[in-house]
Formats: structure tokens, C-alpha cells, sequence
């Protein structure tokens, strides 16, 4: 029987992985640029840590199960949690202002479907201890830089004030319907039309002229003096202005956001948000009773793979640029061949020797298969003058040089 | 309640974090430079894959769960099984002769020990397709320069031929010791010395004499022309003649391998082989009914980064170069210090802002905690001359300058 992968999970062949990898790299450049140190915790963790924390919905999600030691563990559902637990734990070992990025897989008990898997990258980057507006501008910054370093300069930030929408929203709160709740029907402007978030207001227990009021002055509210001065210094920092876009309805579906709130769309990738984030000030007092002011950010990990090469931005070909064939199965041949392969490797030229000796038009094949550029050919006439024969393959073009010289033109 | 990590488990820290990704990169550079590429396979696997191919003391050591679909998985226990299905699945995508690396966490239900951990990273590189002498040597070669490209060039790789061993064996197993059991008593010679090691063949039951000749003549037996050849081949592409040693005794535990096999070690590390592996012909068809030879080998990650951080090799301090100060409350203060942070993050200079308005000393300790080397200062009369006050750490020496001269000193 042919064993197959689980639904929900994904095994990636090298072409995905390296534009996987080759963004994972990207974004650690940008976080360490800003001052954004690496951790990493565990896969596995109690799930009394993981459990209570995300709401009943989530907790039919998180991954649990009962080890050998008839311990009740749980799968990382998320980074937020086992981070409360880290900067708990680890408080004396730490800086007062923390700032720290990560990036690893989440695991969720969820229906798989389109662009929805059980297991996931998440790309977290937070700066804890302080409750100041240069942290919100340098997570805006470092936000925008992480994008911009890909190629994708057009994020367009939408920013809000989730002060401003608590302050705007509450005067419409009735006995059964919380500021909550009426946030996360506002949420969904982005899916729905006015009337249908109306709508939903209404069954909720609104008023229809409460429900369209509300909706009014939301989109009506003024821009608080924090986000304005957020804003400011978050162009001071190099994020370009026409790239911070105030959007008053912008409110984020979780609760404990306390002050900004953001969210990153990419003009012409259309599937969708690749992620926001906001500050959260009480969350980590809530979660592990640990008084921490936080601000940061998750992306998108999938999204933004296939944002940047929807716009051709990540590498199609592999890094391996030369193959060198063996011309037959002499001795002389085979040692020129795994000669050569090595001068090319010293010289930081990515080279795969072809493993056995087979007809040159089968050794061309696999270079082609794997879309190398480069194929190095030694035979008896090359050896007799101390040189190789380099074609390049998308042209066909085939020249007879001095290993030098090849390392000279690829390096 | 105070929450912890699971035993057996390990949060990272970002002074260890940015060692093991250090590391992590320098091997990923290494391979693609010998022709690997990434793949990456999911976390959890159907149990029924994992199971019953690691022989059964393992099976009890394989995390397995049913999740809420009813179904039987299991947490990634090693990289090789994974693969195999990898392989199976995708054989008309892939190519005919397949390189490819892996780096991952894997999981193992054992009792926590120094060293010894239930989640840790393996590092492993096969080549898939082919049963010739250079792939061996292919390998051997990658291998050699992955310790190399670190600084770990002192690596020796001792080698040997498993069917010599076989051969050699072969005539002193009995009913009730196999010719594996014998391997696995002799592979212990690394850390038994010969008389007990030959107690134990007794213990097994094989005579006295018996178990004494076995040890001779394993000692004496003659290198095979397959790993002469083998050999001879690593020595062309590169890897020195004296790191490779070959050593008749070496068995590896493993029943699976069919010729090749090899360990290394670093001398200046005492804790143990940093990992090995060899040629394996069968164990893709047993495990998978997919016939292809193969070729590879794991790295053990913890004890090589441990080896190269014990001899200075990795990073110690963190990336970020800078910490720019805010000097004053004042709004000019503030914009001209998030100013020069963006100017030096756009020349590349990985930089911090202190995020809050506070005494210099107290910005200048989180420097000190941080051991972030240079510190920027822009005060009131540094403004009025558009210049900046540059101070290193570690000398205490400070200099007043154009931002641009600072670039100039630090990119």
C-alpha cells in the first residue's frame, strides 16, 4: 500500500522549499536589522498552558494528547502563548525592553481546505516592556521593512485605534450585546457590505437605527492624537506615507488589543490580509498573571510566499548551477571530472557530480530535469589541453576554457 | 502557578538560538554548494507509517495519538521513514538520481538524560538513485566539508566496509547469535575495551575462542577495493587523505547499511561521534517496497554546535550593532534619533531604538545587557552641528560625527 501524507499537511519538493526558506531568511535579516533577536520554544507543551487560552471555539483545535507519562500535552497551537510562558520563566535572563522574532510551525485541528492547513509557519515579531509610541512606530517600521526587503514595497498599512473604536462603539452596547461583539461584526467589513454587517447587528439584538448609527460614526470617528503621533515617527523610521492608510472600521477580530491596530494588504496580491497585529498591553497579565506591555505583529507566512512569487520575486531555479559529468568510466576521466567538481566548490560554485558513468545525453538530461544552467563536459581531447567544455544549456552554447576560466565566468 | 517547558524539551534563548542557526545555515550553504536541495516533510505522519520500521524497543519511543478525526498519527520520529514515503509519492516528479537535505526536529518518548533530549534537530543528506562509487564518495565529501565550512576541519572520518565486516563475521555466528548481534557487540569497541567486549560475544554464547578470533580477525581484515576506491575518489574532491581513517572494527549499530559506513569525530571534542551513516541498498524497498539504492548520512546538530562553540567558531555576540538613545522628550530629540536608526538600518547596520525617554544611563545599560557594541547619542548640541556622538562599548571611547561617517565605519 502507497503511503500518502496527512490531510492538512504538506510535504514540499525543493522548488517550494527554497522559496520557503528563501523568505524565512529574508524576514530574520529584516527582524535582526531592527534589533529583533531569535528564540525558539518547544513543539510540544502542557496543555494546561495551551488550554482556556484562546477561547472554547480554539480549544477544540489545539492538538492534545496524553504522553507516556500520562502527562496531558498539547501541540504549539501558537506563538503568543508558550512566549508569555517563555518571558515568565525567563525574566532574570532578560532585557526590561524585550525584542525578539519567530519563526515555526503552529499546529491546528481545523477543516482543512483551500489555503487552510494543520499545520502552518508563523512569523512573530514583538517588542515586550514598553508602552511607548516609538514601539509602535518601530513594529510598524520593521512590519513594512520586512515586506519591502522582499520586493514588495506596495504593502499598504491600514491602521486603527482600538481605543478610539471602544470609546466610538460602547455607547451602543446593550445588556446582551458586548463592545466585543459588536467589534467583531465591524470586522467584517472587509467581507461584507454595509447593510449585511447591519444585519448582523440587528439579530445580534441591535436597533436597526442604533446598528446604522453606529456604523456611521465609526467611519466618522477622528483620528486619536496616539495614532497620529504612532504615525509620525513611523515615517521618521522610513515607512513611506502613502503607505500608512488610517481606516477607521479596521478592528481586529481578537479582543486584547489595547491601543494601534494594523493590518498589511498588498495591492496586487487580492487573496487577502498578510497579517497585522496591534498592542496588547494586558494580554500577558491575563495569560500568565505576568505584567508585560507588548506590541508586535504576526504575517502571513503562506500568503506572503505566494504574494512575492505571484510577483516573480522568489528564486524559480536551484542553487545548484553547475553539473559535471563523467565522460566515461577510465580512471583519468572519472578523477578529472571529481577533480574539477572540487575547484568549482572552493570557488563557492554550487556543483553536483553526475554519480555514474552513463551517456552524455542522459547525464544532459538530469541537468535539465533539475534545470541546471551549466554543464561541465571532460573528455580525452579536453584532458590533453587541461581544459573543460562548458555548455550552457537554456542556449546550447558550448565552449572550450580553462577550469579557471569557468570559475571566473560563474562565481 | 508559575508555568514550565516540558522535561525533555528546550526553550532557546537568543544567545543559544542564534548559535544553532548559525550552524543550521553554514550546513544548508554547504549542501546546496554539493548539489542538495531542501525538502521538508510534515510534523505528524500516519502512525502506521512510523511504526514497526525502527525495530520495537523504538515503537515505544514514537509520540502517537488519535486526533480528532479518529485517526492513528505520530510525531515525526526520525527523517528517514518520512522520506521513503516522500520518495514513493513523488517518484514522477522527482529526478532519477535525487540529493537532498533535511534539517528538522524530531521526536523520541525516551527518559530525559544529559545530551539527551525528547525534541531535537537532525541534519540529514542522502543521495537517492544511484549505487556508485562516487556517490560514496560524493557524500563523504559534502560530509567532510560541512564540519569544514565551519572551522571543524580537524574532522576524522573513520570508515569501513560493511560487507567485509559480514564477511568476516559470518563464519562465527551460531543458532542463537546472528551475524547483527555480533556487529552490535563489536560497534561497542568505542566504548568497551576488547575483553569485555569479548565477554560479552561469551555472554551472547559464542565460545571464548570463538569470540577472541572474531575480534582478530575483524582487526585484521583487509580493506576492501570498493572503500580503496571509495576512498581514492573523496580524496579528489577534496576531502584530505590523513581525516580519512579507515578502521576494520567500526560496525555502526544500525542493521540496514550494505556497504559503505562511516562516523566522525572531532578530536578536540571528546563527547562523541558528531554523526555517521553509509550506503543502504534495501532499506527504501523493505521499508516501502520502493526500490533505490542510497547513500547519506545524519548529523548529530546538538554536538556540533556544541564541538564549534566550545572551540570559539560560533557567533557570541548578537547582530544588533547599535542601540540609538533618545536623548529628550523633546519631539526634534526624538525624530532625529529615529532618523539615524532608519539611516543606519538602510546601509545594512542591524540597529535598536531605546524605546522610551529615560536617563542616558539607564539606555546605555541595556546596551551593556545586551552586548550591543555601540551606542548613538544625539543630544541638543550634536543636532545644532547635524553630526552624532558614537559610543564604543567596550572602550568607552566616544567620538562626535556625521551620521555618514558613522556608516562608513560600521557597514
Amino acid at each position: 500500500m502507497q503511503q500518502q501524507n496527512l490531510k492538512g499537511f504538506r510535504d514540499f519538493l525543493p522548488a517550494e522549499k527554497r522559496k520557503r526558506d528563501f523568505v524565512a531568511a529574508s524576514m530574520s535579516k529584516t527582524f535582526q536589522k531592527y534589533g529583533y533577536e531569535p528564540i525558539e520554544t518547544p513543539t510540544l507543551e502542557y496543555a494546561s498552558l495551551l488550554l482556556g487560552k484562546y477561547g472554547l471555539e480554539a480549544d477544540k483545535l489545539v492538538y492534545t494528547f496524553e504522553d507516556r507519562g500520562e502527562r496531558q500535552v498539547g501541540l504549539r497551537y501558537d506563538q503568543t502563548v508558550p512566549t508569555a510562558r517563555f518571558l515568565g520563566q525567563y525574566q532574570a535572563q532578560l532585557p526590561k525592553y524585550f525584542r525578539r522574532y519567530q519563526i515555526q510551525n503552529v499546529f491546528r485541528a481545523d477543516k482543512p481546505q483551500a489555503g487552510r492547513f494543520r499545520e502552518f509557519t508563523q512569523c512573530d515579531c514583538d517588542i515586550f516592556g514598553s508602552t511607548s509610541a516609538v514601539a509602535d512606530a518601530e513594529i510598524l517600521a520593521v512590519y513594512y521593512a520586512t515586506f519591502a526587503d522582499l520586493g514588495l514595497s506596495s504593502l499598504v498599512i491600514e491602521l486603527n485605534d482600538r481605543e478610539t473604536l471602544l470609546a466610538t462603539l460602547s455607547p451602543f452596547t446593550i445588556t446582551t450585546v458586548d463592545v466585543f461583539s459588536i467589534i467583531q461584526s465591524i470586522d467584517k467589513l472587509d467581507k461584507l457590505s454595509e447593510p449585511e454587517v447591519i444585519d448582523e447587528l440587528v439579530k445580534k439584538g441591535l436597533q436597526q437605527t442604533a446598528a446604522t448609527a453606529c456604523l456611521v460614526q465609526v467611519k466618522n470617528s477622528t483620528i486619536s492624537s496616539n495614532l497620529k503621533d504612532i504615525v509620525q515617527k513611523a515615517i521618521s523610521l522610513g515607512v513611506p506615507a502613502e503607505n500608512l492608510k488610517i481606516h477607521p472600521t479596521l478592528a481586529r477580530g481578537l479582543d486584547y488589543y489595547t491601543g494601534m491596530i494594523f493590518e498589511g494588504k498588498i495591492p496586487e496580491y487580492t487573496v487577502g490580509s498578510v497579517g497585522g497585529g496591534g498592542r496588547y498591553n494586558n494580554l500577558l497579565k491575563d495569560l500568565m498573571d505576568f505584567d508585560c506591555p507588548a506590541v508586535g505583529f504576526g504575517i502571513g507566512f503562506d500568503r506572503t510566499v505566494e504574494a512575492a512569487d505571484q510577483l516573480g520575486l522568489l528564486p524559480s531555479a536551484p542553487s545548484t548551477q553547475v553539473l559535471v559529468t563523467i565522460f566515461d568510466e577510465s580512471p583519468e576521466s572519472i578523477t578529472s571530472s571529481l577533480e574539477a567538481a572540487q575547484q568549482l566548490r572552493v570557488a563557492g560554485i554550487a556543483t553536483e557530480v553526475f554519480p555514474e558513468v552513463d551517456k552524455i545525453g542522459k547525464q544532459l538530461k538530469l541537468a535539465d530535469q533539475k534545470k541546471i544552467p551549466y554543464v561541465l563536459v571532460i573528455g580525452e581531447s579536453e584532458r590533453a589541453q587541461d581544459q573543460v567544455t562548458l555548455k550552457q544549456m537554456d542556449t546550447g552554447e558550448q565552449t572550450q576554457l580553462h577550469i579557471e576560466a569557468v570559475i571566473e565566468r560563474l562565481a
